[in-house]
This record gives structure tokens, sequence and C-alpha cells, in this order.
């Protein structure tokens, strides 16, 4: 229909997200690009059906839509290369001569736009034309995200545990790495960010070799691909005993948190939750995070609808998004904590359940009972 | 040199091998592309300069080129696009008017080829330009595979500990995995295999939760990637005590790995070498593996030279190869071996001194005095 409605009879994707969210093909990406496939995966778009033009050494499950394979991995000869791929997407192509052919062309290879140009195609660039429709989720969709919620929560609760006196950040981020593949039975692409709160930049970055030490905040942003979707979540965990201000701020960030989700129900606007959280935080004296509020997530980690000051986006009923505030003292402290909601026609549906980090606020002395409390939340707007 | 022989004076590197190789930069792949970079990182060659074009958040480390950067992560704003790195490229080139222009068809963009042209460039195909040159290896380059190896073979040591009856093949990965991490301090992308004997394809492929039952054999093909190079490595490690056959297959192939080590020196046809080791293997009563004698490694996991039948490729001192025999019964069990080499002017340098699983076999009651004797290898040749 998208197409259709610019006019294109042809297409060809060339971005992963595009042919993961059509095709359901998603190739592995933990080790980089592999040196015996010679393209990406493609997708060919014909006049309403669509070829899958991909390395013949591709695991395609249950895929069901046509096939044109260029070369695997052969030891017997050369690698296939580029010229390979071209007559892939030549037999994909048959006897069709193209005229306007729908390309993304931030990521189509010069070598295949050659190719398409070669056949009297006039190419018309459609990037990011999938963005929106992508916003919106399938009950299969669903499903698929569901269960990398499920492994993001196996691996915060690990962290939660691994996160003592001593540990480094790496040593944490292996825990978490570790459980969240033993529990898929399989590699699983992986981030986002595993610091120490008295890293310079205590909001972002993978793991180094710092070490936890009595009171230091962990943030650990962590998601997990799965059937090519991409889950996240966020938990804040201390090691030894945190101070009275980091139990506080955490403690603001819940309500943070709640507030936010308290706000999520179709045709709210990103912006207008960015902007509530921001403030809800500046009321209570602390610096506006230096990142968004929430974002979508699919087959991409960030994605539409963005929940940031710019945004002119409304949330609709199937959008999945993440919420996240955060309170930082730059080389000193940090928290941030983050949950999933499913909008839904009547307003949200919470889509991950880990303590992020409040059991353990709950072990160290903190009180509970002020943690968390939806009617102090409500009490306060 | 290579571009002044094309009479080129102008190219833009897309490959991020290229751009790894000529300019150190390399990018982190673990959780594929990532939504917050509009474009992977490009070079720009003009006139025997080089410009860097990367997104404004990336690590550069002590990376001295010029460098113009397109934005980075900015939640203020809409996410970079592809519009702000053509704009980046407009800088690097700057005033010049480049006539022809080299490109790596297969990795350019058609929206960067475009903006090429649009200068009046025309555009000359130069891929794989750089791979015989990438072949022969630099004292800097071969420092970074030095720790990529040391890394490999601290994988290859807790792989042989882990594979013990009732393990999967995914808890040994992440064993493995940990260890490698935490000996880095930070987060490294891994290849290759981890096979239990019994699998239906047993030479290649990334875990599952296959469990190892007594006596059963597991590929470990592991490799790491440090400061953007490579390393390889295989051993096999046997939970509880290997058959016979199982011991006359692992000594075959280490006596196989041997021979191959034996036969590096400069001026060797890298045919040869895997024409040898297959016929000394046929010649033992084994069919012949269908994998590559060995390669070379480098920016790639896998490069030249390849030590297959077709290559027309000899060895040449400072080229950096792994060798690694193997015999398989699909479905049943199997074993591999690898070592990586230096060809120098007098021979082969080792450069991995993992056990690949002799340790195992001396401990299960295997004859020690009779693995990997070369006397013995000698004596059959």
């Amino acid at each position: 229909d998208l197409l259709r409605r610019q006019g294109l009879d042809w297409a060809l994707f060339s971005d992963p997200a595009s042919v993961a969210w059509l095709a359901g093909y998603v190739a592995p990406v933990q080790s980089g690009p592999s040196p015996f496939v010679a393209s990406p995966p493609l997708l060919w778009y014909a006049g309403g059906a669509f070829t899958l033009i991909v390395n013949a050494d591709a695991e395609l499950d249950e895929l069901t839509l046509p096939v044109v394979a260029f070369p695997g991995y052969r030891f017997e000869a050369p690698l296939a290369g580029p010229a390979e791929v071209v007559a892939a997407l030549a037999e994909a192509i048959g006897a069709a001569r193209p005229g306007r052919v729908g390309v993304e062309a931030g990521a189509l290879p010069e070598l295949l736009a050659a190719a398409l140009r070669a056949t009297g195609a006039t190419l018309v660039a459609i990037d990011g034309l999938l963005l929106p429709a992508r916003a919106i989720k399938t009950a299969e969709e669903l499903a698929k995200l569901r269960r990398a919620f499920q492994l993001a929560e196996v691996g915060q609760a690990v962290a939660r545990n691994a996160a003592t006196v001593g540990q480094r950040e790496i040593d944490v981020w292996v825990a978490v790495q570790s459980a969240v593949e033993q529990a898929a039975g399989r590699r699983v692409p992986l981030g986002n960010d595993c610091v120490v709160g008295y890293r310079q930049d205590s909001s972002g970055g993978w793991p180094t070799t710092l070490p936890l030490r009595e009171g230091d905040a962990l943030v650990v942003d962590l998601g997990a691909r799965w059937a090519g979707y991409w889950s996240d979540s966020c938990g804040t965990y201390y090691a030894g005993t945190p101070s009275e201000r980091q139990l506080v701020a955490h403690r603001t960030v819940a309500e943070a948190l709640e507030l936010a989700i308290s706000l999520v129900r179709p045709g709210a606007w990103a912006r207008r939750i960015d902007a509530e959280v921001r403030r809800f935080l500046a009321s209570a004296g602390h610096a506006s995070y230096a990142h968004h509020t929430g974002h979508g997530v699919g087959v991409t980690s960030h994605e539409a609808p963005r929940l940031v000051p710019s945004s002119n986006e409304r949330l609709e009923a199937g959008m999945v998004i993440m919420l996240e505030p955060g309170i930082y003292w730059p080389g000193e402290s940090g928290v941030r904590l983050e949950d999933a909601v499913l909008v839904t026609t009547g307003g949200a549906e919470r889509l991950t359940a880990h303590d992020k980090g409040i059991v353990t606020l709950a072990a160290s002395g903190a009180r509970p009972e002020q943690m968390l409390r939806r009617e102090t939340n409500d009490e306060r707007r």
C-alpha cells in the first residue's frame, strides 16, 4: 500500500531492518559482516510480491516467500563476489522491465544501483518510507517482543545480584550476557550500557574495567534481540549500601517512570510526555537528563515514536514504547529506570516486570513502603 | 601507491575493513548497525592525504588523521540522517573538483555515489584493490594480532575445562566468551563455531542447546577481534573419555596440522599445502574435509591468502595464516585443530600455543608420547 501510494510497482529494499520487517529474515550481527557473504540480504518487490535475495547458507527457518540465493561458502572455488549478487538480482527481476524502482539510497550499494539503472529503471529514493508503519506492532511482532523482553529481564535479575563490591563493569556484563544466552539457548545480540556511577559519562557506554566500590551505583541498560526484535530495559543496582541521597534519587526516578507510564494513551503527544517527566524531575530539583524520555522498539532498538522535545508524533494503540527517566551526577553517581509498555486503547499495558533495583534497595534498608507508590505520585500531580 | 598505479588521485573507501586497515578506525559490531549512526565510517583520499568521515560520538582513541564528523546522538533534535553524511563528505572534499574517483562499489551507498557524481566526478570501481597488500602484515599489525591470539587462547583454555558431560554447546560458549571479555576488560566480537560431534554438520555453526554426552567431541573454533584485528583458533575437547577411534583421529589431525606448518615458507604455493594436507589425511583413510585448509587473518577473519584448491597465491614473509585440518563423521563426531603461523624468511613462526585438546587426551588415558611427535610425522612422509 505504501509503495502503491508512491506510484511504485517495483522496489528493492536493502536496509537490514526493512528486510527483517517485511520478510522476517534476520542476519546475525555479532561478528560483523561475514567474509563469506557477498551482500547483506535484499528484498525485491514487484507488483505485490516479494522475493528475498540472500546467500545460500542463510538460515531461513520457516520463511515461505520465494528466495533467490547467491552462492554461500565454497572452499573449492573463489568466494562469491558482487557479480554473483548482481546475477541473483537479475534472476529475481526476471523478464520484467521495471520503470520507477523504489530504493533505500542510504543503504543500497552503488553496484546494485548501477545494475538496476542498466535495466533502464529510474531509481526513486524511499528511505524511511516504512518507519511510521513499523511503529504499530502486529500480534506476531508482539509475541517476538514479549520473548525479547523476557530475555532482558533474565539479564536484569542477574545484574542485580552480580553488582557487588569489587566486581568490575565487565564482570557484571558477562554474567548478564551468559544468563541471557543460556536462557535463549543461543547467541543473542545485546546492547546497551553498563556504567558505574562515578564514570565520567554515567548515563551510557559499554562496560570497562572500572570496579564497583562500596555504595556505587551501576546503571544496566540491557536490550536483547530475539527473532529480529529488540527489547530494552534499565535498572540501577548498588554495591553495598547506597547513600540517602542515592535512595531519594532512585525513588524519584521510579516515580518519574510511573508518571510517564500514567501519561501513555492513544492520542497523547510524545513530546508532552517527555516535557512532563522532565518537569517532574526539575520540580524535585534535578537537572534534566541528556537523553530521550523514551522511544519505540522493534526491528531496531530505537525507532518511532521518539519521546523527545522535537517530536511531532502522537501515540497510537499498538505502539511499543520504552520509558526511561534518569538522574545523573556526572563523575559521582547516576540512576536510570526503564520499562516497556504497549499502548492500548485503554492506556498502557506494562511489558516488563523487572524490579529495576527496588528489591536491592529494600534489602539495603530503604523504606520499601515509599518506593513506587502510585498514591504518592498521584498526590504530587 | 596502489591508487597512483590506477591513475587515481581521489578515492572514497566505504568498506569497514578498508577503513580499519587504512585509518585504524574500527566501529563496534556486536549490536548491529546503531540507530544513532547515520552511516558507517568513510575514508576520503585526496592526493596523498586521508580524511576520516565518522559520527561525532565515535571513539577515535589515538587516531591522528583529520576527521570530519557528522552528528552523533542528539536527543534534542531529529537523529542525523543521510543528508548530514552527504554534507560531511562535501566538507571533506572541500573546494577540490575531483575527476576520476575510486570507490568500493559493493559497499558505497547509492546516496553517496550520487553525491560524488553531482560534483562532476567519474566513479571507478576499486573493490578488492587493497586485498593483496593487506595480506602482508606490518609490525604494528602483528602486535595487534598477537594480542588477539592471546585472547583466543584464553578462550580455548576455558573451553577445554568447560566441555564436560551435561554441558550444552551454549554453556561452553558463554564460559569461553566471559573469560575472553574479562581478560580483555571490554566487549570483544567473537566467532566462529561451537559444535558437538553428533551435530549433523559437525564442522561448523554457532552454539545450540545440544548437550555433551559421555565421549562426545566438541569442536571450538574461536576468533576474537582486538583493535580491529581478528585472531582464529580451533581445539577439539572431549566430555568424559573419547573412544580409541576418536583418539586416533585426533592424533592424525594433529599430525596433519604439523605437516601443514612444516610446509609453510616464502614461495610455497597455497594450493600445494592444501593438497598435501588432504593427501596425508586420505592416506590415513579419511574423507577430505569440506572446508579450506587455511586462510589469512587481519582486519577480516578470512582473507588472502586462501589455502584452497583454486588458489593461485604463493606465501610471502609477513603473511599471517591459519592452518586447520579436520576429520568429520557427520552426525557422529568430528575433530579440527588450528594454529596460526607468521610466514618468516626462514619458514614459519607459530603464533598460537593452545594445546587444542592434547592435554585432555593425555589426561584421559591416551598415549601422550604418540601425540604431536614430529618424528613420526616426518617418518610417514
